[in-house]
């Protein structure tokens, strides 16, 4: 069976960006592979370092929000990356074969450095960033790693520290192979990609409340003013949203380019169609989140099967250095 | 009661430059300290990481050495490092609070890059050797370190990254002091620094044989051919070891400046003092090696009593970070 590692950091409440472009996939994999999936709370500190004391929260929130969206800890493994000491120990390992120039060339490194400003990353553990990454893929042997685009270099660099380590001390790693996962297929409320840092994205268990201030200040036509105008749903956020759900919504880029609806009505099937989506998410995720002990469970016994997995591994690394 | 940290490379067998070097020195901490005396496997990796099949054989071998030299592991603690996995934990915490300018900095840094050009240094684990270094004191909260001259730039860096933990998540690490060892005392067989490297060195437990053609290859006064010729002791090996061994040897100076002793009968006397000196620590050494058993168990519970007061740090630093 095909091994799948994915992960998350902990950052914050997960939207349905993360919904549509990575838990839906989540989902589909738990009922074919072997499944890990990791909160990454060490990989946090390679850009906040400063505060951590949001972080474990973070973790039990997000496993909230994942089980919410349907994966299921039965199927798969939950953990945290600081839970599983093996991940320290093999990105040790790791850090004394990877050349310095292969991580200064990495294009996400340049390109970070220079756009985030406000920021320090000027630390070791920044630059080391995808041997840690590698260390999380390498240690459960995944064959596959779902990922965005931005990650493919990330990937690359994987595959070639376990061809020098097996170069090195004997074929002890399989090379991951990336699945690509079609990123900004949500938009956020004005239109960009949907992110936190934007401030432009809808929760997962948002309230209704919220959810209609927020459809109400999606970004659609400027030029469609009444509803007669003809309008361009390409590049109308309301519209994608209907792409997205709606099955009976079909018609809609006629009507909105004939002029046979107005945006106010379309905006309103919309939140109602969003709300009934969303209630019964809500629901959930009100339940989980007001049993922090489950949660903690879940990840306790992620963890330790995680750990199992990585020992092994751990053993034939030991093993192929002689160690 | 003062905590020691000290810590060796298990690159091959000692010679008599630790011996008197180091291991005196470890010898006298054991009575007045709770120390911790580690094989510091990891850091053979940032500088030799193509063959590592010996490094574990190394670590028996040195610690047959610790105790043919008196190190007593039932006063102290013989670890290994890649045997408390606390040690790579704390590499990649610290490793994310460490600016890499401190590291680039560093002056041993620019320097065994300059310098060293038969070893491939441009990895990543080469450059954050300082913070490996920083992990293996911090972890222990050592609070006296013996070094070298040449280490003291990491130990500087050390209490800053100590300084740096402490002022983001709260006071959890103590700011080691360092002990200098006085370097050089013991020239080599040609009166450079004994040193491995330099093929110049006498080994713990060599045998008569072998101490008879060092001792006869050993620098002396190149202007003292015959025995009425004036010597210089200044600058002779032969002289140095005198000094080192010989309590009753005190008349050598007067007696080679005034040409009242040959060179032969000088290193004759030598041969004697110094074969007679290690026949013990070379019995004592063979009966060590033939037990690997032995030796493998005391490490096995050095890094188990290691481990556990690793852990408690560990414990300190996840609760000090909210982890
Ligand atoms: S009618 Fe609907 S699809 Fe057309 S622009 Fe308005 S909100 Fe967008
Ligand atoms: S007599 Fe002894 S001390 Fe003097 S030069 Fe010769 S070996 Fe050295």
């Amino acid at each position: 069976m095909s091994k799948v590692l994915s992960g998350m950091r902990p950052t914050g409440r997960l939207h349905l960006g993360h919904y549509f472009g990575v838990l839906m996939n989540w989902v589909k994999f738990q009922n074919e592979c072997e499944c890990y999936y990791m909160s990454a709370d060490w990989h946090v500190l390679t850009t906040s370092y400063v505060d951590t004391s949001a972080v474990n929260e973070n973790t039990l929130e997000m496993v909230a929000d994942w089980i919410t969206a349907g994966v299921d800890p039965e199927k798969s493994v939950f953990f945290k990356q600081s839970g599983v000491l093996y991940h320290s120990e093999l990105f040790l390992i790791l850090s004394m074969i990877t050349p310095l120039s292969w991580l200064q060339r990495c294009p996400t490194y340049k390109e970070q450095i220079s756009q985030i400003k406000n920021k320090d990353l000027s630390n070791y553990g920044f630059l080391g960033y995808p041997i840690l990454m590698s260390a999380d893929i390498l240690l459960y042997k995944a064959n596959i790693v779902p990922i965005g685009e931005d990650q493919l270099s990330h990937l690359e660099l994987t595959r070639k520290i376990a061809r020098r380590f097996n170069n090195f001390y004997g074929d002890t790693f399989i090379e991951p192979k990336e699945e690509l996962t079609k990123a900004a297929s949500v938009p956020g409320l004005d239109g960009r990609k949907m992110s936190k840092s934007y401030g432009n994205s809808i929760l997962l268990g948002e309230s209704d409340d919220i959810l209609r201030d927020k459809v109400k200040s999606m970004f659609t036509d400027p030029l469609k003013i009444k509803t007669a105008d003809p309008g361009h749903p390409c590049g109308c956020v309301v519209f994608a949203f209907h792409e997205i759900f709606g099955i009976e919504y079909k018609n809609r880029e006629e009507e909105c380019k004939a002029g046979a609806i107005g945006c106010m009505s379309c905006k309103k099937q919309l939140m109602e169609m969003l709300s009934e989506f969303m209630k019964p998410l809500t629901e959930k995720r009100k339940d989980l989140i007001a049993d922090k002990a489950y949660l903690e469970k879940i990840v306790e016994a992620g963890c330790r099967k995680a750990a199992e997995i990585a020992q092994q591994t751990m053993e034939e690394i030991r093993k192929a250095m002689k160690f």
